[in-house]
C-alpha cells in the first residue's frame, strides 16, 4: 500500500465506489447567499449513506482488502460516523466489522451502527487509548484496522466528494471543510487542487478542538486536551500523521467557531435550508454565517459533512433559538 | 379567467414561473424503499422559495394580473404557507400585498411571512370568518383577492410540481399527495393524467380534518368542524368548489393518518432522510410508514408539500419519540 494521496487516487476511488456511493445533491440557498454576500454551493453529504461522507473513505478501503484479509474481517475506532461507514460498507461486501467507539458517542451513532449490523466495543474517551485497544484486537484476530482518517485509501475516498462538486459546479474559488483528524479536508485539498490548483481551501476547527490550527502555527503536530465540544466528530487531539503534512501544503488557514454558533448553525439549516446537519458539519455553516472568512463575493463551496445529529441535542437547539 | 384548469394550464403554468422557481430535488432513500417496499421518489418542495410549493400556484396568479390590479395590490388568507408565498411573489413582482392569517398560526410562519415584506393581520379561526374579511378588503382597496387553492391559476401552479417530478423520473405508477383545501391535489392529478392517464392518484388527511374524505363518500361538499390537527396547513373544512370535481373525477381513494403517526414521520424524516418537514407534508409519509396504501411493489411520488415546523414542535418530536 502507498502512502502517496494524489489527484489519481481520488479520481481512481471514485471509480471504485461510483457504483455505490450517493452522488449526493448540491443545495444552494438565496436566504444564504444574502445574507453572507457570497454564492455557497452546499455538497449534502448528510444525505450520503450512513449519513455522513464516511462511507466514500470506508468502502474505497475495504473493498481493496484481499479475498483473506475480507474472510478474516475489519476493525474500526472512531466517534461514529466512521464506524457506522464501516460497518455498513462490510455489510455491503460481506465483510465482518467490529467498532471500537467512545462510551459517550450519541446515541443515534451507536444504534445506527448496530442496525448496519457492526459488532460495537465500547470504551472511556478519557482514560483508554481506542489506538491501542483497537490495534491488540487487530493483532490478536488477524483483523485489519481501518484508520478513520490517518490512511491513503480513507482520506482519497473522503476526496471524491469534493470531486463530485469540482465536476458540477463550475468555478469555485473556495472550498470550506471541517477539520477532525484531518481526513475530509486533506482529500478535497488533494481533489481540488489537482482539479484547480488556485482553489482557496479554509478549514473549520471548534475553539476547544484546535489541534490543528495551534499545528499549524507552530507548525508541528500538537496534542491538545480531549475537548467536549458539541461537535462530537471533531475532537481529535492531534493532527493525524499523514494528514497533518497535507494540510500544510494546501490549507490557507482554519478558523474557529464556538459550541453556541454551532447551535445557531443547525437552527438555521433546520428553518431556513430545511435539511439536517451534524455539529461537525455545521462548523462551516457557522463560520460563514459569522463572516469568518478572509474572502469576499465568491463562489463557495461547503462540504457538508453529515447528518447524525442525537435527537435530543436538536430538541434543544430548537428550544434555545426559538427564544433569540 | 377561465375557471377550467387541464394540463395545458398546467404546463403554461411551468413556462411561466420556470425563470422564478427552484427546480428542486427528487430524493430517494435506500431505507424508506426497505422499510415500505416501494421504490418511492420525495419531490422536495420543502426546498422551494418560501419553503412550500405554495410560492408556485401564488406566483403564477400574481404575474397574471393587469398592471391596474397589481398597483392596488393583493391580499391572501391562509393559513401561513400560502400567505409566504403571495408576499414572497409580490415582493419579487413589486406588488404590495396584505396577508390575513389565523392568530394562532406557528410562529415560524408569520415571521416568515413579515421577513418577505408583506404586511400582517391577525384573525380567530374559530370565531371569524376568514372569506368574510379578506372580501371586505378588497373590495374597500379594490385588491386582488388570491385565493389559497381555489383559483384555476394557483391550481395549476400548484400542479407544476407534479410535472416536474414526471418530467424527472420515468414510469411513475403511482402519487400520493396530502389534501388541505385540495389545491395541491387538483393541480397534480390534473398534471399526472395529463402526463400518463393510468397514474394512480391518492391524498392523505389527518384524522381530524377528514372533510374531502367524507365528502367523496357522500359525493357532495360536507363541512366539518374545524381540527387541532398539528397539520395546520390541512385545516380547511370543506373541499373547494372548483377543487372538489376535480378531485372526485381524478382521486381514486383518501387515507387518514393520526397526530401521532405525523409526529413520528417528522422524526423520521429527521433522523433517517436528514430533512425537515412540516406536519402538513408528513402526513403523505406517515401514511406510508403505515402502508396505508393499498398498492404493492410500486414506483410511487410524493409531493413533500413543505417544511416550516414550528420549531417548538420539531423540539417535541425530537423528544417524544428518541424515547421509542
Amino acid at each position: 500500500m502507498s502512502l502517496k494521496v494524489d489527484y489519481s487516487s481520488v479520481r481512481q476511488a471514485l471509480e471504485r465506489i461510483d457504483r455505490v456511493v450517493h452522488h449526493t445533491p448540491v443545495m444552494t440557498s438565496k436566504t444564504l447567499n444574502n445574507i453572507t454576500g457570497y454564492e455557497i454551493f452546499l455538497k449534502c453529504e448528510n444525505f450520503q449513506r450512513g449519513g455522513a461522507f464516511k462511507f466514500r473513505g470506508a468502502y474505497n478501503t475495504i473493498c481493496q482488502l484481499t479475498k483473506e484479509e475480507k474472510e478474516k474481517g475489519v476493525i474500526a475506532f472512531s466517534s461514529g460516523n466512521h464506524a457506522q461507514a464501516v460497518a455498513l460498507a462490510s455489510k455491503l461486501l460481506g465483510v465482518h466489522a467490529v467498532n471500537c467507539m467512545p462510551s459517550d458517542s450519541p446515541s443515534i451513532k451507536k444504534e445506527a451502527a448496530k442496525g448496519y449490523g457492526g459488532e460495537s466495543i465500547f470504551y472511556d474517551r478519557f482514560r483508554e487509548n481506542r489506538e491501542e485497544i483497537a490495534s491488540r484486537f487487530s493483532e490478536e484476530k488477524g483483523m485489519s484496522l481501518i484508520p478513520p482518517y490517518d490512511d491513503p485509501r480513507v482520506i482519497a475516498g473522503a476526496g471524491t466528494a469534493a470531486l463530485e462538486l469540482l465536476q458540477e459546479v463550475e468555478s469555485l474559488d473556495t472550498i470550506v471543510v471541517p477539520i477532525g483528524g484531518g481526513g475530509l479536508i486533506s482529500g478535497t485539498s488533494i481533489a481540488a487542487h489537482g482539479f484547480n490548483s488556485k482553489t482557496r481551501i479554509f478549514g473549520v476547527e471548534p475553539e476547544s478542538a484546535n489541534d490543528t490550527l495551534i499545528s499549524l502555527r507552530k507548525r508541528n503536530r500538537i496534542s491538545i486536551d480531549p475537548s467536549n465540544t458539541i461537535a462530537d466528530g471533531l475532537r481529535a487531539t492531534t493532527p493525524g500523521t499523514l494528514t497533518f503534512p497535507i494540510i500544510q501544503e494546501h490549507v490557507e488557514d482554519i478558523v474557529t467557531v464556538t459550541d453556541d454558533e454551532i447551535m445557531r448553525a443547525i437552527y438555521f439549516a433546520v428553518t431556513r435550508l430545511k435539511i439536517i446537519m451534524e455539529p461537525s458539519a455545521a462548523v462551516t455553516l457557522a463560520a460563514l454565517l459569522a463572516n469568518r472568512f478572509p474572502i469576499q463575493k465568491k463562489r463557495i463551496g461547503v462540504i457538508v459533512s453529515g447528518g447524525n445529529i442525537d435527537p435530543l441535542l436538536l430538541a434543544e437547539v430548537c428550544q434555545l433559538n426559538s427564544e433569540f
